[in-house]
């Protein structure tokens, strides 16, 4: 398709040169094939670059989404056609929203945009970094017993495979647990909720057993899980106590939390809200409960409280929602490239994968390997140095300061987190109250200076806002890659000559919501700020609202919580 | 409860009594006992009748729906919880309505009604008639591997269990066919067209793979597979092909119909409308085509128009649209009353399962076996000669012309389709044209006049229309079965004495709809008024929102039809 394009356009532009070259064929014979080489090679510079794009989720949607520039070539190859809207899963569980609402056709995401792009329902299953091809193969339902298998080269491969669950090896959790990554587990633990209650209607169920099939246990409780239990105590409690009347009594929601608390990356008081909340509706929050083994109708804990004691709590159906882990294929990968023993594939704070060329990485399956100051410190200390005379004045500091909060955000977030304005209040610290413009530094004292900043790094957490934002940045360095390698944008290289192309990326945390059932839900935004309540709600369900990658699915999910609020959730067996 | 029920009633109506029981009780010991068994009996009919329904479809639902009577307790057992809107199934393959929007939770139905009712998901394994129990085992999936089973007693059985599909026992259709009965059979086929897409869009495919892949093949030219086809049609050309541009001109339809014409069924005007513009549509319609076998890649059809002649059709889906077949467990139940080698359960025109005591049978599970005139001919002859005088004149059979006509519904069908208005019209035909009253008819006369009737008797389709008519006509029957016990409101008992407590069971054809895809579908209207085209499928859209069982899937079908107006069809691979 590419090359007929090409060749279209080179008649367009050549067509009276070709007529003659036309003539002459039929003078000499074999002309225009040498012409056509020869226009083929003097334009080399067109041919695009392609970019190889795993995944469909967050990182690799809003990559695809954000990059505009036609330059490239755009492969993606995935499991699934679809993005997924993966923060209302909770609510697909419970059917406050239809799994078909949350979810976008990928081709028809790329379908309007400049640059060339083709998608592949497939799974990789080996990356060849050295020979920059992926190998893949189709998972696709065929009634004929055969894998398609295929391979496709790159010339930029952008990572974007998200994570599996992590059962921390712990026995029976994959045979008997459901969990809460896909729309396919959402849509199964929707099934199964409906199935347990159905199961403890029949007339051959014993009342001891009823209990036992309508006791759903939730393992984990961070965000996930907790958002989960309450949705399932809202179904429960606003719907299906009106259809099962007699389950009402026998129903019990456990969350069970290895930790002192549930919500523990969220502030105190979100914390102690939804434990307060939670022990009002009758979830019972089992906090300091680590689960060791799942058999088919228990859960084996182990109590912290009580000097780890184990007990039993027998369980109709367990949702495992905490720990993530790595794919398989990315392990080999990691292997491959000598990452051994991480949780996830290690970039630079480019999203550029270590130990690799043109290969990138974001979202659940990367972590950025930040650089650390001190490992740097003389080659700071001497790019710093302009006039080389081995001591730094505060001027010289002052003109690399900028460089250096860029290349090493954790000193810009030592002086946020210290109240400093500048470089003289740092000094000051190691150097006692002078006058700024007097003071000369040498190596050692600006290792005293800078010996804290380090412990300012911080891991991202694994979530649906780093992985987006990492994709957008990824997209605006590729659109402007050209440029930027002639006029690079990024901080001085204190490691080597001239400037990084781009600014490293930044996350920038823009709040968490916590919905917490019964219209009400917590929130942390920016700047530490705390808001719980029905309010709170209704700031989630405008904030989800606006989010949706399409006006489809945007009006599908509105549409679905009016149908909810009007109509209730649907309790049918499909 | 029920019990519980009871002893309040009677302690309430009988208090004063009591206390002079239990005074007596103080003196003489074990009155309480005796009394309480002396109540008991004298008020039998205080007791509710049991009435087991089988199936949620609907005949089942429209019977639930429609009983009032709370003598009656009903017990539901189903595999299903929810009852489906079949006709919309078609719609559900591709996306046009979300399989959500046309079902409806049992439990939900009954709610709000005055009659005490339960519901079981269970499938029935065995009816035992001669003991009034039946034999349930659930599919519910639990983690156990363990099957619950348990025996439900009745005093009526209703058995609306539909059908499953027939293939004939053409080789290779249960392997590799699709169906199209349930929700999760139009579920599965909306997965696989996208499957077949997405299988046709990767790079290891050949091109005559990639076309293999992409033909869809259906099997059967009734409404259901035209529907369809006509549905897939309009799926792929107006929202598919966006998406997968390449795969335009490889896609292909062909509807494969062993008979002369597709939509038999319905008038002439009909099917050659849909023939033109299935064949404007690009549509292969293949008539006079048997499917003899299916392979996993190839279909084998007997060419009836080349003399038998077998050819062989590469597919990449094929749906099985023809055919309805016997569930195991109702040809166990057969063979057990009696009843070998029948396609479906025989009931009399009161659908009473013939050879059964209070086991009713309706919707595409029975047939009703009607009675033939020429059978009864003795009997009427004998009932409709009142002075007993070996001779019927013109009033006498006039006088039970009206019972005749309700209990045998061939004699009206008979009449209208000659344009006679009264029997002698019908006498004339047999006897010459005589003065009406002096007419005096033998035995032999009448069986000569009657001899043509019983052409007139038709067996009812199996459709959505015929199954809820017999549920709202059984449960109006259930309900008003004391009454009509007392005063009779059916024909003469021509076999026996007085009359029959209903009128007979009568099917008004309220006409047939058959989209056809591109917002065009035809309708064949009582009277046999047909209408095609756009204003038709209009007619269609109002007809469907109309009859739904809720508001609630009222509006989310109303709701679907708006966003694939808007947005068109969901491709994502859920």
């Amino acid at each position: 398709m590419r090359n007929f394009t090409f060749f279209e356009q080179a008649f367009r532009d050549h067509r009276s040169q070709l007529k003659l070259v036309l003539f002459c064929t039929t003078v000499s014979g074999g002309g225009l094939l040498a012409y056509g080489e020869a226009v083929a090679a003097s334009e080399p510079e067109q041919k695009k670059k392609k970019v190889v794009v795993l995944g469909t989720g967050w990182a690799g949607t809003t990559f695809l989404r954000n990059l505009n520039n036609p330059r490239y070539e755009v492969h993606v190859v995935s499991p699934r056609n679809y993005f997924a809207f993966t923060p209302l899963l909770p609510s697909v569980t419970c059917g406050t929203v239809e799994a078909r609402s949350i979810v976008e056709p990928v081709r028809n995401i790329f379908r309007k945009k400049k640059v060339n792009a083709y998608f592949n329902e497939a799974e990789c299953v080996k990356i060849d970094a050295a020979n920059k091809k992926i190998y893949c193969r189709s998972n696709i339902n065929n009634n004929l017993n055969v894998k398609d298998e295929f391979v496709v080269d790159y010339d930029y491969l952008v990572i974007a495979v998200g994570a599996n669950v992590n059962t921390f090896n712990t026995p029976g959790v994959v045979e008997n647990c459901h969990f809460l990554k896909e729309v396919e587990d959402a849509q199964r633990i929707r099934r199964t909720v409906i199935d347990c209650f159905e199961r403890a209607s029949l007339p051959s169920i014993s009342e001891e057993e009823r209990k036992r099939i309508l006791h759903f246990a939730i393992v984990g409780g961070g965000p996930t899980g907790v958002e989960f239990a309450a949705s399932l105590h809202d179904f429960v409690n606003e719907d299906l106590v009106k259809l099962y009347p007699k389950a009402k009594d026998l129903v019990k929601i456990t969350l069970l939390e290895a930790g002192d608390h549930i919500l523990s990356m969220f502030d105190k008081r979100i914390t102690a809200f939804a434990e307060d909340k939670f022990r009002r509706d009758g979830i019972d929050v089992k906090t300091g409960s680590m689960v060791v083994k799942v058999s088919d109708k228990e859960i084996s804990t182990k109590e912290m409280k009580n000097g780890g004691e184990i007990t039993s709590i027998p369980y109709g159906m367990a949702v495992w929602s905490t720990g993530i882990g790595t794919r398989p294929f990315i392990r080999d990968f990691m292997q491959q490239i000598g990452q051994i023993n991480r949780r996830a594939v290690a970039t630079d704070e480019w999203l550029r994968v270590e130990g690799t060329d043109n290969v990138y990485a974001l979202g659940d399956c990367a972590t950025i390997n930040q650089r650390k100051v001190m490992e740097d410190i003389a080659a700071i200390f001497k790019k710093a140095d302009a006039d080389n005379s081995g001591t730094l004045t505060v001027k010289e500091l002052q003109e690399v300061l900028h460089d250096i909060c860029e290349r090493y955000p954790q000193v810009e977030l030592y002086l946020k987190s210290k109240q400093m304005n500048n470089v003289a209040d740092l000094l000051k610290e190691s150097k006692g109250d002078v006058k700024k413009e007097s003071i000369e530094l040498h190596i050692e004292e600006l290792k005293t200076a800078l010996s804290n900043v380090d412990s300012q790094m911080k891991f991202l957490p694994a979530t649906a806002q780093v992985a987006s934002q990492q994709g957008t940045y990824l997209a605006k360095c590729f659109d402007r890659m050209e440029e930027c390698e002639i006029n690079p944008e990024g901080p001085l290289r204190f490691r080597g000559e001239g400037r990084h192309r781009f600014k490293p990326f930044r996350y920038k945390h823009l709040g968490q919501f916590a919905p917490l059932g019964g219209e009400q839900a917590a929130a942390q935004l920016p700047g530490d700020w705390v808001s719980i309540g029905h309010s709170t709600q209704w700031l989630w369900y405008s904030i989800y609202a606006s989010k949706q990658v399409s006006w489809r699915t945007r009006a599908l999910v509105v549409t679905d919580w009016t149908r909810r609020f009007l109509f209730g959730r649907d309790s049918s067996q499909i």
